[in-house]
């Protein structure tokens, strides 16, 4: 399977030309970061999928009126849990007692290794552990839509204040971490594309012992 | 391709067998890990690749003695630069140059927008940004091996200083952010292997707008 060769064509696409991603593609995006691992196996943010036009001709100020919000097919907003409540944790064990089949009662050590985890860290280095794990999730997506020939951009250049407010995400709970636009290639206007690939050479990158 | 039938065989294998992963596979793994993208391409940390059966039971108290730490086949340590300077975005902005056939010059613009990042975050704040970069190689990662029926675990249940100190990382510029083990499953012998994946569902994890 060659995915090197997919990893290769991918590049952070900076003009996408407003095509319509093929449905099961798109599907099959969405379903790599839903099963993207995270830490605990907690899934500690959501995913925000904006086709919405009118909507993302709001979220554009938010994210320096960057043209992917607007000529991308989809926008998805990882958006990370403000806080980890205890209540999170129980709906996290049941989820696995009803999967696993087994009472939850058998899961209480790893409750209350999540109860432990949740009540050592402050709110704040909660939303960051939460955050990489939407990292890893984004990882995910960026690689499954390499391999369905789907363009994306990974984006950090917006404001969450900005954008939360756009997306009413304070009253889901939740605060926005990072962005991929989803969609096609404007091959024409997209200065990037064909551009050699520039990655750190691995006698740098990698230190082997 | 289907990749979502390899993202579901895959799981945080808890015990491995010792057994060598093929060295085509593993240098895959680590090519995919070199490609992932990070924000503005810099990608501010290094991966330490640790087969050394010595180093790693040296490793192993710092990671709460987890068995995959002696079990995998390699170790890598996920390790973000503790600062980042003017001198790396030269170096940065010079790669870009030379792999593109460009005058450095002409991304004088860009080379003043990363100077911009480092100098409006605070050494702290670089140091999450870093790790954050970091999650998206361990998704690469992850993704790569489950297409390569390799076996991962990702690893945060570790002490950070500890793991320096063993290492010598602080000589380095890096700190370690992440771990991920790869190896092959102990099938008869970890009680994971075969259980049903759990995730929350569809309908709670995305908001479609």
């Amino acid at each position: 399977m060659s995915f090197k060769k997919q990893l290769n064509w991918r590049y952070a696409t900076k003009r996408m030309n407003g095509q319509k991603v093929d449905e099961v593609k798109f599907q099959n995006i969405l379903d790599a970061i839903q099963l993207a691992p995270t830490s605990l196996g907690l899934q500690p943010f959501s995913v925000i999928v904006v086709k919405d036009q009118e909507t993302r001709k709001k979220m554009a100020p938010a994210c320096s009126n960057q043209p992917q919000i607007t000529e991308a097919d989809a926008i998805l907003v990882f958006a990370a849990w403000n806080k980890i409540s205890e209540q999170d944790a129980e709906g996290y064990i049941h989820n696995i007692a009803s999967t696993r089949n087994i009472p939850a009662e058998a899961l209480n050590d790893f409750k209350q290794m999540i109860l432990g985890l949740i009540n050592s860290k402050s709110q704040e280095d909660l939303l960051i552990w939460s955050s990489k794990q939407a990292y890893i999730a984004l990882g995910f997506g960026l690689f499954a839509a390499a391999l369905e020939e789907v363009d994306t951009t990974p984006m950090e250049g917006f404001s969450p204040e900005a954008l939360d407010e756009v997306l009413e995400l304070d009253k889901k709970g939740l605060k926005s971490v990072v962005i991929l636009a989803v969609g096609h290639r404007d091959a024409a206007n997209d200065y990037l594309n064909g551009a050699a690939k520039v990655r750190r050479s691995a006698n740098d990158f990698f230190i082997h012992i």
